[in-house]
């Protein structure tokens, strides 16, 4: 058989499969193909030295541009970072959702899926917070919503911070998972500086509802008085409550992340929180700089990568065609190098870290396609 | 010379030229073009009984859609009501306004201009009002819009209602006036049960400012206490700010409408602030049945086409090209039938008036092509 | 129960559930919902001496605008003529689809679906015909089309004119019918002029592909020498092959279609090929005015609504959905005045027909929503 | 005063200014602004070793999609190559134009102006050429295109290829440069394998028509039987015809190349002709690798630079906006490293040239946006 494309001598590491091996990726008409002994090849990728993941998926980030003050343009924000799927984590609303969908998922190259934020008009402006007010909340439109878009919309959005939420308390969460109950879909919440304790966030969560920015530092955190992450949110854990650590810089703490680790409660799924305010800006910047933060901070490298590939396929019910490189799956591929180097992570609080580890994007593939490659990345 | 339309037989009014009067139109490659005594063309219309006017202009409308709550569509809103330009009334704002641009202005066939809401989000959600807190005007971002898309962005957009401006009284129209000096461009404020007497809002404006909603009723109006209208007012139309009348029902007043034009106060501009409040719904519907009103209500032919033909034209520094039916004009035409037959009209209180006269489109030509057309008007 | 909409006096038909009868019809949030005796209703509509049909399903036009110099602007072009649903009829290629999908399906507000055509650039120019030799079908990137736009894609279109096929005669046909057994479509074929007998196309097709211009009058047409429809073209219809009319001047024959009428072969399908050649242009029109023609020439009433509402419903897998007006489906619905006026129409070879029944659209209601509606049609 | 970005200890090379030096370059509000002793700065980049070129402009590539089979997608091909500007070299025409600004223009970040194809379907497919045929050329549609788009649509383009053209010769040429003449615009040309000598191609251009491809090999070159430039290529440059070398392997001959340059005959632009057919495909690849092939060659840093910045700003009208690192431009910059390596670069023939300079790209701005950096150029 001749292939279109054969990435050599590479590790291939698919969390799916529990493989983290010496390998090599064979594509033919799109999708991944199983390997031959006598393979031919329209192209042959060398990619000694390096690592080849599965397209990662940014599971939370902000990608409506235009139309939102903060949110990056996908294609050319994610591709170079080897992402190939992202989730649109509520920029917007259901009053400028069909609005999204026609401007911008079908205008970028890669897979888009989203959120739908309750606010009715989403995140529009960063000069100052959404309105989360229930009363406002249009159960009716946002049924149709998900008629109208199966498969795309693959959730609620609620920002459930002190300030945004104010006198309200828990209750924007609360009726959110009641609507998200009365359409049959899941909530992710966003959780930074709650106006109660995280445990009673967590209370309410359904299994398969995400409780993201996990290790966040301001006020209430997950982590209590002894140092060990409080019982409410491993009870949560297992329950099915998934926690997405979200992003590198504003919403992170080292000293609640350190903790947590040292307490085996590793991020379910990492992601990258992406604005215009931390793309391609340092201590932010995008995901796999973000990957490498955890990797030095001693989280395993298959559980790093299962945490951006495996996993969010499963929730987004993608398990085999994305997220994988099983023969069958779509051909989206990010080549990482490996390298040794002192680099500087810093949190909310303003600590810097150094690591050695940093994983440099080399190559990325998105059904079968090379979208984004470096110069010097040649044979 | 053959051309490409000809329309013969109707009486032509083009308030530009001071003209009404029986007479044909013919078009070709797209722009009117002088009549011959030989003239062949490939399609000729028969619109005995009908007016024959210069496309008409909305001056002041809601059309984005997709993207908010009560946008609408702009083609099949307008088209078939023989509007052939519309100015959208700052339903985006700085943070969307070029996703305004991409997806509505290209997606549509006809002529798409627009003010800017100096609320950063614009009007996407009808559940609450917009943030008019000059805290939140960004200058800078506003200049970039304004040198980005000339012709397209005609200027600036604030609501100064009791409910929408609370506390801020008339600061949110200071600020924005101020704004557009440093922009250079005009204003548009939209008044509706304001917070202070309209004449103090009238004097902030600047000759070519514009004050829309001029006959509403609500709080302060324009009528003084012995039926006139305020000196303020009339001094403001002198020094050049510009009355748009404005919507049908939601923001109108018989009373007041009569009592202005006892006193010879006619709208400089009518247009409709159509939403999806009113489109095609009794007592406000569309742009020539809000005519039909101020026809019933005894402002003359040529005033009431003049106030949704050249003068808006004017406004926008393209007399010449729209809003006329000269010879070198683009080829927009509007042919309504007048018709006798009682009508309804209801304003904003309440009050209903039955008038006797209505216009009924039948046709609309678009740069040369029929874009609109009733079944029954044919030869 | 309080609807949103109630639609009093008119008379329903409803071909899905043989309904022709005087009724009323209720909506509420974007649904058709069973009547009540005390209902209530925000807004009433007086439809006395009108149909009320389900929103029209127009099988077959061309609807790439912008982006094909003959295709029409769908919603400005379908929703003043009640269509509420169109089926663009292969106006783009497999090269320029996913383009298609992107600005026209996202940015027009009435339902498109579509037909990719097998000539990989679609129909982009009136200048001349596109490319159908087979040996440029892209099987794998169709394939990935269908796969990737599910419920969007409805199948494939191919043109099998004698000025189209030149030398290859039958086969780009054949191998449309062959790729479409690959991927498990269907196939849509114009045969007007056709390089052969119909018989012989029609012998191609299998159950529930389209055999469209049934009734054109150029070169070989589906009546025999003794002016009855030829028996394999019967034979087609009864293997479940279906007919589509298609438009109204174009490609069609008088002759043709009454000696069809008269030996009761029917067309399955009414459908209005529109493209900015025909539309709003006598003669042509629209979808009203050929359902017109048909009333005219004697097709029943419940035949000719049928055409354009249960039978493309069952085609495309949506009865239930659209094309029907039992409570649950959609609410989409046409409003149509039958009057009694001389009305010419005319076919291919120019004969001039008069008939004196028209169909005048008065309303459209699309999920709910008021549409389009004439300024006369009113309380 | 406090910048928002200051790039510092880089190589500025700025040819419209003759600039070639250690220099910093400050940004504010989107613009590069003049320097200060004093500067203070929002973000600082650490550009050792670097060189700051002003944002590169590709004059000739392809960037329509999604909507045709062989354009890449602008953002994500263009961004992560320093080019902040691209030029679509007429993959699009007359009949889709006004689609490709719809999607393409508002959907990118990057700023894209374009080239309108005489063929009036542009070049949708890679399956077989375009029709140029004379005949269909559609001189009023594309005035109307001119007067729509200012600013926007900056010339014709024609393919003047043997296999194009066919038995029209070069008629397809001469139609062309006479429809600019009506029009008011200029003419870009592809002259690779041409059906008549390439001189009495140049003869038929005016001063400013652009001659592209300059260095191809097959069939007719400009290089004469003595390995000289052709006298009549010579005049043309004399006349003011601008050369553009176009792309790298498709349409280049190292022997062309070799034989012009040691005549002192360089190119006067130097842009990619991207498609996905060389999109970061070995060979070919981007703009940064093409230019790394020039100065292998022996062309000087400073004109190989101004060949895709200042010279193309010219050409457009947009000198002292893009192109330049002046105080008051854009703020649109490439950063690139040049590294030594041993690189290959091949040409349509097939031969293997070994250069040993290479420039990476490090970082892209954008309008004073990072919009694209590698992960290991941090500080």
């Amino acid at each position: 058989m001749k292939v279109d494309l054969l990435i050599r001598g590479g590790t291939v590491i698919d969390p799916k499969r529990g493989l983290n091996a010496a390998g090599d990726i064979a594509v033919k008409a799109g999708k991944i193909v199983e390997l031959n002994y006598d393979m031919m090849a329209t192209r042959e990728i060398n990619a000694e030295g390096c690592l080849i993941l599965p397209g990662l998926i940014d599971f939370h980030a902000h990608v409506y541009a235009p139309g939102t003050e903060s949110g990056v343009w996908a294609d050319s924000a994610m591709l170079p970072q080897g992402v190939t799927t992202v989730v649109d984590a509520g920029s917007s609303g259901v009053n400028n959702y069909p609005n999204f969908v026609g401007g911008i998922v079908a205008f970028n190259q890669m897979r888009v899926l989203s959120l739908v934020n309750v606010s009715p008009t989403g995140l529009i402006t960063a000069h100052y917070d959404e309105n989360v007010n229930p009363k406002y909340y249009d159960a009716n439109a946002l049924k149709s919503l998900f008629a109208r878009y199966p498969g795309q919309l693959v959730g609620l959005k609620v920002r459930q911070s002190r300030d945004i939420v104010g006198e309200l308390g828990i209750e924007p969460l609360k009726a959110t998972v009641k609507l998200a109950e009365e359409i049959g879909c899941r909530v992710v919440v966003h959780v930074t500086d709650p106006p109660c304790q995280l445990t009673e966030i967590a209370d309410v969560l359904r299994p398969g509802d995400v409780f993201c920015h996990v290790f966040h530092g301001t006020g209430h955190t997950i982590i209590g008085d002894h140092g060990e992450v409080l019982p409410g949110i491993k009870a949560a854990r297992e329950r099915g409550v998934i926690f997405d650590a979200a992003n590198g810089r504003g919403h992170f703490s080292f000293a609640v992340a350190r903790a947590a680790i040292a307490d085996h409660f590793l991020p379910d799924v990492i992601s990258s929180d992406l604005t215009t305010l931390t793309l391609y800006i340092d201590y932010s910047f995008g995901l796999p700089y973000l990957l490498s933060k955890y990797l030095n901070l001693g989280v395993g490298l298959m559980e790093t990568v299962a945490a951006c590939t495996s996993t969010p396929a499963r929730w987004l019910g993608m398990q085999g065609q994305i997220g994988t490189l099983s023969p069958g799956a779509m051909a989206d591929i990010a080549i990482l190098k490996p390298i040794q180097r002192p680099t500087h992570f810093r949190d909310t609080p303003g600590e810097i870290f150094i690591g050695e580890q940093l994983l440099v994007p080399q190559m990325t593939v998105l059904g079968g396609q090379i979208v984004y490659r470096q110069v010097d990345f040649a044979t």
